[in-house]
């Protein structure tokens, strides 16, 4: 027997816990490739409803791994086309509506974005919802970014989301921010997310329609880095009203977050302000302001983008020492409240620009 | 006409350059989708051979963005499949092998990673290639990451790749380290690559099979941030002979770069060192050294891995500014020539690890 056979006859074992039929007489086993002892398989699931479905995933490797002779073994999740679909229940079964999005009244939806990690994104994303929350707004924080999830973190958040009346309910920080992020769900906080773009996508698109958030009148999203799937479902899945583009004063950096920029003017969502992170360090000591990271460049990017420049945040260690500690929301800085006064002014322009259009 | 209708159309308009037939024709208009004036259009190349082929993606985009009511367009590029190849050609054309491959003679391949974007990891790179140049060594960088590429700028590369005997040939440094990465293909640096995984797969394949590399003693890979379809690749499809992780002393980056650390477990690719980087900034005033991004856990880090740790480098003015200016190969201090000596040490360690296992 062939190693892919003896992997699609382990597959046997393997249950869907909510069909309570195997894999393969499902129709979900896609794909088995084996070469000198890797195994690659792929599962096409109904749908990719809830990460908890990262379950299946495990059995699957767990099936395998045991096989003789497989050293390795990489399991796709991925979900069923309509055809698969239609093979496995029958025409009848169409796909599922997004499940909570009737419940959710979001006011204004923003992206925080900058083509470049560590620049700051989650921080700024952090603070901007910090900010407005102490302003009595009720902001929620979706956090898109799957493979490097710093939200929870920040706002020392390790409860998993409970299911609510429809959907799921996000966990609330203790001011009272609704989070969704992916890492709410690990086990471990610092388990790997290895998804592939379609899975990734599917994730986001659930954090949006299958949460209770309720009534918000902000929500910022936070995304990863680079230009490619999250990013680019974000900006095509979800009804944004800009994005804010947070950047550092390297060259390098704003090269790349121009990139990100691009990407939202390409996909016709407006960019409401910019943020420049880590402009200059200032030391305890002597009270000297050290460009450490280079010259900044917070008026030229403001220029190049088309976009007020919200704030200039510097290097603070009390800041990174109180989200390694779950405790942004802790975090009073004038720059902090200055920033949330520029977005919502900067916001409420976009706004009016918007309705007379 | 219903709008996918009028999109088809459109379509017969655009030429593949290379085979002189319209895309509808050629069969490679996979998937049209119109909803609220926003269209989507997946097109199937015959081969996703060179990142050039952007300016079919281009073409179509011009093509669809012309008609009346459409408002938004997304086009996505992906390779035929087996059968679509066979329908648009007859079964004659087989799928093309890596081009380069047998021409180059490639010692031990590093994938330079970090789980977290902005802790340093293209630097960290770079920094590496240029030690072991200095030291005679034949060096050579794949920047794999094509939604932030940042290693061109770094060196002062905007040279276009030009074609050799059999495949591409890499652009060469001032000191003699080939080099490929997307941005040297693209006209403008901080144009944006807004590719979903399949294509970003592809073209990290071809970067490495499809590139006239030579002999080289090392090859280091610069990954972009996160663990989705770029790290996934790369971990999945070089020959490597182990990865060196980046982190910066913030707990909250640790946690991210510990994924991408499991990652690389799971997908048995061994760790053979641990860098800190932004370790602490020494004010050029007083010589105090300040750790603005917290206290340093390169220690921890290096246990938790169970791997040497390479380097703890400091936040170097001048460093950024050098990178800034494509002179990185400029840099000379301490800590760089320490990096190398340490990376030289522990890769041949775990390659004597390796042939005694």
């Amino acid at each position: 027997m062939s190693t892919e056979d003896r992997v699609r006859e382990a597959l046997r074992g393997v249950v869907d816990p909510e069909l309570g039929r195997n894999l393969v007489e499902l129709g979900m086993v896609r794909e088995v490739r084996a070469e000198d002892g890797k195994v690659a398989v792929t599962i096409a699931l109904t749908t990719l409803s809830c990460p908890l479905r990262g379950s299946i995933a495990e059995d699957v490797r767990n099936a395998v791994q045991r096989l003789p002779g497989v050293s390795a073994i990489d399991v796709q999740l991925t979900a069923m086309n309509d055809e698969e679909r239609a093979r496995a229940f029958g025409k009848a079964q169409a796909p599922q509506a997004p499940l909570a999005e009737s419940v959710n009244n979001i006011g204004s939806v923003f992206a925080v974005m900058s083509g470049k990690g560590g620049v700051g994104k989650s921080l700024v994303t952090g603070l901007l919802a910090v900010a407005l929350r102490r302003r009595g707004l009720r902001v929620g924080i979706l956090d898109a970014d799957l493979t490097g999830p710093s939200v929870p973190k920040m706002f020392g958040l390790r409860d998993r989301p409970q299911p609510g009346q429809i959907g799921l309910l996000p966990v609330r920080s203790r001011s009272g921010i609704p989070i969704i992020s992916i890492n709410l769900f690990l086990e471990r906080e610092d388990e790997a997310v290895i998804w592939r773009g379609p899975m990734v996508a599917s994730a986001i698109k659930q954090f949006w329609g299958d949460v209770e958030w309720g009534d918000l009148d902000y929500m910022f999203v936070d995304l990863p880095p680079g230009t490619s799937d999250a990013p680019l479902t974000v900006l095509q899945s979800l009804p944004l009203a800009g994005t804010v583009i947070v950047s550092s004063p390297q060259d390098l950096a704003g090269m790349v977050v121009r990139k990100a920029a691009r990407m939202a003017e390409r996909l016709s969502v407006p960019i409401v302000g910019a943020v420049e992170n880590m402009s200059y360090f200032a030391c305890p000591d002597s009270g000297k302001q050290y460009e450490v990271f280079g010259h900044s460049r917070a008026e030229q990017l403001s220029n190049e983008l088309g976009a007020p420049l919200l704030a200039k945040l510097p290097i603070d260690p009390t800041a990174a020492d109180l989200c390694d500690r779950g405790q942004v929301e802790d975090y009073r800085a004038e720059t902090v409240e200055q920033l949330g006064s520029a977005f919502l002014a900067a916001a409420a322009k976009r706004a009016r620009a918007g309705a007379v259009r």
